[in-house]
């Protein structure tokens, strides 16, 4: 697939038509390629554990993250309802002794590692599945495809592909660089590990060791290494049930048209249904992988089942 | 134990001291019996998948959730920042046809399913290990022991102890029943599972079942089935990584001493360090295992590691 | 105005004509009725500061509120960033001995004693001045017609009308009862007190008395004393600023056509462009009314200017 | 009063000692300066209505606000529960073509426009009138003195000091510009205006002009003109009932003592009960004052009575 920086519209819509999955499960679904996750992949994924070590791929949640206020996503603000010096202090008045601290969070739910839900992204007003978005995603929230729906299904085989190692320069690809079909197709090769039909993908870029070296700087929403746009038909082919990146837009940023936004996900989301993560830390995981040079995992990714959310933050957890 | 319903403070006292687990991991853990939970417990849980079956073992986090505001406890609150109402309508100046829709969340960490970190719950001003209160959680949060540095950890082999079926009439457990290691044993004995060092056990009540037909009533707080103070020592003995309940509180309620209030917190938290999940939603998982007789499978219950967080809204996913 | 119960759309439509002031302050406007209050009546209220005595008409912001959840409507929750038990054990970082205490609040601005904005109701998708609803309130909030326009204006003469005191029994109106025009013009009748163009009305029932002795109850959207539809006409012929009550719905409730829903609301906010108060506490001020006969007084009620809010929270002054 | 900057520990505790106002308004005072503002005052400040025209002093809430996350203080977030463009497309489900948008916030109680309450600060654990901060405050808020025991006094007269336009280049006082007592004076002095007993005095820096052509910069806690803390005296001379600035932190920054953080807040908050506001919005009502070159008017800066609460946003409004 070649890119004409000029025709953003046309190649979005060739796209869409050429990798669509409407339909595919049914007139009704609200999984998307989630659905390739079976029962037999989890099986095989379970084979997987070894050595029975766990890796976490969430950053941390709190007011150090990279979110700057843009469309009104912050960091998340935590706040106490109950402490320890209140309780030292007995001022709390339970009895016996008991004293207790609770805890508030107020949170974006796309403020740091996270699940995107299939109502996050329309294209010309279209949902996932052919649906108008004016009758999935309201003030209430996703009527149809809300994250909840995918709550028992997130774990399976894992595949990390460590195109920062493989191609760039000391482990990162630098800002702008697009990860092409071609791109994750060298980096199977080179690691000796095979993508496919539900499996979840974790493209490691490196931009995250780099931002955390220099500061976030622009890390939501500026310049980044990600995925090209013509790696759409690369995600479809393979059948996988969803991929998560270590950095914040999934996608290469700036996008690779003129005035685009986000090109790949408005294919990716409604079109193909495909179930897209982003801001995951592969920092722990990929060194790890790199040193035993074993690049598959048993993965599991589940999201908060909050009704009618259209992301989810998430901890997902790798085991070896 | 026996249990003299009017000797809390002595009863608790004793209970601390006979089954302490300060100092076992050092002085500067963070974990408590979460480190029972090692490599080679998880390459025994890995061995559970079989069939490859998932289930989510978490309440959806929405509007209609149990709390009536208590402590400030409040169900979520969901709003949108965007929607696919006004994506459809154009209201959102993106180019090229692209609309999204994002959401935010409030809510407490210990609103719907959960665990309590080991910050939760103090004795006489004294935190898990033996450090003072006001030294591990004020207004910033958990300094210490947030639950943050569990992130990586909560994976293995899963036990569910329907003591509800086992027990109980019709499958369920009355209000106010207090569960013994005596009835923890039976179940055991009954589903012809065993409980051991590093395990994650699930306790179902059936209160969860008897709420959905009911309404939640004082679900929040009232009466409730649950573990009983004396099953201190059961719960010690066996050496678990953490245990969980399909109900508000884990122990039952009223609780078993005069005026007392969440006893046997007082014991597991600071004293034995253990890891405790509450308002769990065994339903689905507990059909199943009636159904093939196996009680036993692969769980992760990861928390959002939340920095200085002293709970966790948690998705678990067993996977047999 | 008669009313045909089971007519409401064509009562609304009817008083929607009959009462409309669009284009009245040219096509730009959005203050509505506000626009009454001009610099004359300002100077006129001034002199009604006789003895100096001012009065809150706000109820607390707390958790102790009405709201039950309702469209995600619920209390304030109010909670701390930094504490003085947390001064105190000196746990804050700060040099020579200063301490603080920081706190931050989450709430609906409709949850207690507030202004409703022009943009907070529609008839039919058209807002205040006809302006398509979907033009005005969007994902990112009231564009047009903000809260925040209002900010400065709302200031001048205040009137209460005590019908409670002057219609009911023992200074209460029932639940359900409709106040109507000429229940209004009894009221400053009786009190020998006029309301006329640019005045600020306080209209009290008494129910907030009532449900202050007997609970809550159903305050928030249950049955209620409160203008009639039929007092629209009224409304819009005294060319008053701004009405406010101490129910939580304005109008009387249940409404008066069948399986309605606020029909006053949908005229007098999108067609009248009338500021209507809600859960005022009137209860101080009319105790000294009623003592020293004066019905009369200055009052500032300024909204917090949100950008883009429709509505407010409010702490109204009225000064003797 | 002389400052030696390597004192700040005796300066304060001087200052402390020489300006207290415990025990002035008895032991169980919760109003600290505030009592100053009496029925007199306000009969006074009513004359100062002459024109009749109104000025709000509140900069706007949103997420354009200065704040950069300093002690988890953020901007407003302000999300909608119900849209209008929701009501166009008939999504909400009320009869009879009624359509309604509402609204939540979340936000810190100082994060733009804002009284700061008398618990908002402490002196070596004390709180104002020598309670100890930990009593008074705790993770409940403050249960002594919040902010809702102001909710109905804070109506009365009003003093413009323009400190920038009298003493400073342009209209504005550069960044550490420490405003002494003396040039108060010669700011009243030149204005032909006096301050005393009750009065509620606003200083104008100029400030928050020069932000707003420049951009916020470090408006949140950096360099900026303000009080010096030599100032005291003049303060507590005065029987002023309240001061507000149009920055961030109303004393001078950096702050006058070597490592010192906010001194004069430790004298005038804890000692002398003084109620500050501060981020107040000066500019139009300056630009009037020094067009008819009056400079006292009727104000009414009425907090919202969050119970509890250690500050409160507002929106002031000065009526000439």
């Amino acid at each position: 697939m070649t890119l004409d920086r000029n025709d953003p519209e046309g190649s979005i819509a060739e796209a869409a038509k050429a990798y669509s999955n409407w339909g595919r499960w049914g007139e009704d679904d609200v999984l998307g390629t989630l659905n390739f996750l079976d029962a037999a992949k989890r099986r095989e994924g379970a084979t997987l554990i070894r050595r029975g070590v766990s890796f976490s791929l969430a950053q941390r949640f709190d007011m150090d993250g990279p979110q700057k206020g843009w469309r009104r996503r912050t960091n998340p603000v935590h706040t106490m309802l109950d402490t320890g010096t209140d309780a030292a202090l007995g001022n709390q008045g339970f009895p016996h002794g008991i004293g207790g601290a609770d805890d508030v969070i107020s949170m974006p739910l796309q403020c740091s590692t996270q699940w995107d839900g299939l109502g996050h992204i329309f294209d010309h007003g279209v949902a996932w599945n052919g649906r108008p978005a004016e009758k999935v995603v309201t003030s209430d929230g996703d009527l149809v495809t809300g994250i909840e729906h995918m709550a028992p299904y997130v774990a399976g085989r894992g595949v990390l592909l460590d195109v920062g190692r493989t191609i760039g320069t000391d482990g990162e690809l630098p800002d702008g660089f697009a990860v092409t079909g071609e791109h994750l197709t060298a980096t199977t090769t080179a690691q000796g590990v095979s993508v496919g039909r539900g499996d979840i993908v974790l493209v490691r870029t490196g931009q995250l060791a780099r931002v955390r070296r220099n500061g976030w700087g622009d890390y939501a929403g500026g310049a980044a290494p990600g995925l090209s746009f013509t790696s759409a038909g690369w995600l479809h082919g393979t059948e996988m049930a969803a991929i998560a990146t270590d950095t914040w837009g999934f996608e290469v940023r700036p996008n690779e048209f003129e005035h685009a936004f986000q090109p790949l996900h408005q294919v990716a989301i409604p079109h193909m249904g495909l179930l897209i993560g982003e801001m995951w830390d592969l920092e722990g995981l990929a060194k790890d992988c790199a040193a035993d040079g074993v690049y598959e995992f048993w993965l599991t990714a589940a999201p908060l089942p909050i009704t009618g959310a259209v992301g989810s933050p998430v901890n997902p957890i790798a085991v070896k």
